[in-house]
């Protein structure tokens, strides 16, 4: 870049720039040339800028300048009511950055992205340029600041856990096993243990990282790595308290959307939900009823977690649906019962727009009561030794959830499936790019 | 617990509430039996409160609680002038929360935390707790959101990375194999091709997590999983424009530390650096011919590294020292040579306090100076080529760094060994708690 001493503007900010001489940076969006003049369309990281070009040689230049080339360019803003944005640039000079680009393998600049999942995914690197698979991530990203920046204020300390653990800590099944230094080692299904052990440190924590699961199906929602968001607290009185904190917490990822994030939202016209004050919460056994399922069944079906959505949605006007109670087989071993009926759990899962988005509750906290329910389970307690003598060191009442970042966009954003919310999936097939 | 009605009063701030009668819960940090009363101090997230018990039935209660058993008392607020926070609790009611705690196997109420190393790893679980422990914790946490902030203030959108791939990036010797399905895969060593492709997509990306590192020596400063702060950034005009975006970041890591963690400091007596509106840095060259090394020296050593640090403080007043310049033979081979002498590169170590916390630069964009780059070390394309083919792409003049969090804590409070600031850390030796 010849001289760094003029900033640069970017494509949203020419229209306070009108008469001055600027300097953009980013890529060739698209080229169309005309008889007598080629439009250049500018992306940066801020949007799109044209850019009309009239002299022979700059057209001659921009014909050897694939879509995606990198350039900057020099030129004067001038009022254009028909180009985007209401100006463009003119009288352009411009600099190449790189070799041209090659020809993407889908048209970034066209509105509509029309491409397979598997051309989507393996060629991430080009087709993420797309206006709307940015869009995509940028209400992934601005969830995380919310998620974040929610629990900061209510004074949660962020943790930072291993990801490589001696043990599987919740179910042996899906589970990646590694050489660690030529002993076996495992990729942490979730950071559970290690949040609960720090309720004891700091009453209330997060954790936002990859978690592992060796799922060996490829549905439309499981991938072996996902994104986590993670939080725990202490000294709550039951899972309501828990419920509450989740609440918070989704209003706060909702409202980062809205700050951040508000080009994006328009562009996907993405309907951004209202999280009541509080929750609607039902019963598992109601939500049996209401389904008309057997109250017997153990669990929710999709189809029954589909039409629950329906019914909070017509009953409570929400896209949001808490189900607590859930039988105590079905849930961890490490799920407090309902203290006055003990078929049942502390625990709830939330729906959103009938999908299970984020499963919570209340933790056992007393040691005795650990080793009681690994008992009635017929588990071993020998892979839990490390975990359990935490509950003889004083951990108070508590409990927490985890939201899935990519069930969350997806679900935001309609995705059919949730690789194409995802910037780099993993799964049973997929390990690169 | 009886009553969720009545609202919990943290510590903090008891003094606020003289007069009132008052829920607080917290852990049991120290009793003190007198002939006549007992001294309880309660610690909770927000610090500790005085509780006078002169009632015989509490008393007796209060010798089968154990240190570090979880509790909640009820009683009146009333000055102390001797107490601490001069309030202090009297005619208290307490209810345990779980059963009585095991003893603590260091004294977490001694202001010293006295306690070897091992032991200190071992029982991360409590000593954790240790007020001084909870603030070097604290410190790291409120990096993390400095960090984070500052680029989240200059555009610089998070991104989520896979930490499974199919092939090593930086070096293959020190990488952590696992099996995927069936199939050899390695934990990622950095997210740099991944921070490298986003540029590609959004000019400025982040990303804070886990990276793995399979080094088989147990040094005071290596870790196998530490958290990599990275940030990587498009359309440089070089490795200067990247050391002001990680002088940005230092400064807004120092300033969350001093508006979350001011206590902490405080407590731990740390001094917190200024950094200078611009970071001193100096050429390699220059850096050897300070240190009175030879001119043909590779790389610094760790007494290089002080005495440079300490040449920092004297000459410019600066805790912080960038080296520019590294010779390209010791700097993996994505790095952009220095235009006007191959021999040295575009890239820098950032040194706080005499220890190099920080490597960065400009990395090569072109496809074709990748190609050479590898050849010229004799190094099969093979492996990169995913990797490779992201440069052919269109992606501009760019750079990073990234800052390893543990190390970052270590030097800031002066801890010997970098497992002191490292919640559950891992290496040759440990994969538990």
């Amino acid at each position: 870049m010849q001289s760094p001493a003029q900033p640069r503007t970017l494509a949203r900010h020419l229209a306070d720039h009108v008469g001055d001489q600027v300097r953009l940076a980013g890529w060739v969006h698209r080229r169309r040339r005309l008889a007598a003049l080629t439009f250049l369309v500018v992306r940066d990281r801020s949007g799109l800028a044209q850019v009309v070009v009239r002299d022979e040689d700059v057209r001659r230049q921009l014909d050897g300048l694939g879509e995606e080339s990198t350039i900057e360019v020099r030129g004067t803003v001038t009022s254009a009511d028909q180009a985007p944005g209401g100006v463009e640039v003119i009288d352009a000079v411009i600099e190449e950055l790189g070799a041209p680009a090659q020809t993407p393998v889908v048209a970034l600049w066209r509105p509509g992205l029309d491409a397979t999942l598997p051309i989507l995914l393996d060629h991430a690197a080009t087709t993420w340029r797309h206006p709307r698979r940015q869009a995509v991530w940028q209400l992934a990203a601005a969830s995380m600041r919310g998620f974040r920046d929610t629990l900061h204020r209510a004074h949660y300390t962020e943790i930072a856990t291993p990801k490589v653990v001696a043990a599987a800590t919740e179910s042996g099944a899906s589970v990646f096993e590694l050489d660690w230094f030529g002993r076996p080692a495992y990729l942490a299904q979730s950071p559970q243990f290690y949040k609960q052990t720090m309720v004891g440190v700091f009453e209330r924590v997060f954790d936002v990282g990859p978690v592992f699961r060796a799922e060996p199906h490829g549905t439309a929602r499981h991938l072996a790595q996902y994104t986590s968001l993670d939080a725990e607290l202490g000294f709550v009185h039951d899972h309501r308290d828990v419920l509450a904190a989740l609440r918070d917490c989704l209003a706060g990822m909702l409202e980062a959307i809205g700050s951040d994030a508000e080009q994006a939202v328009e562009l996907l016209g993405t309907r951004v939900p209202e999280v009541p004050a509080q929750i609607p919460t039902i019963h598992f056994r109601e939500a049996l009823r209401l389904v008309g399922a057997p109250d017997d069944e153990p669990d929710l079906a999709p189809e029954h977690e589909r039409a629950l959505g329906g019914w909070a949605l017509a009953e409570h006007g929400s896209d949001f649906l808490a189900v607590e109670g859930y039988p105590a087989a079905k849930r961890a071993f490490y799920t407090h019962p309902q203290p006055d009926d003990p078929r049942w759990t502390n625990s709830f899962d939330l729906l959103f727009r009938g999908l299970e988005l984020v499963s919570g509750g209340q933790r056992l906290h007393r040691y005795d009561d650990y080793i009681r329910a690994l008992e009635l389970r017929g588990e071993s307690l020998a892979p839990y030794e490390t975990y359990l003598d935490v509950f003889r060191r004083g951990i108070p009442p508590h409990g927490g959830f985890a939201v899935g970042l990519e069930r969350w966009t997806a679900q935001l954003v309609g995705a059919a499936n949730i690789r194409e919310v995802t910037l780099f999936p993993r799964d049973l097939h997929r390990l690169t790019p």
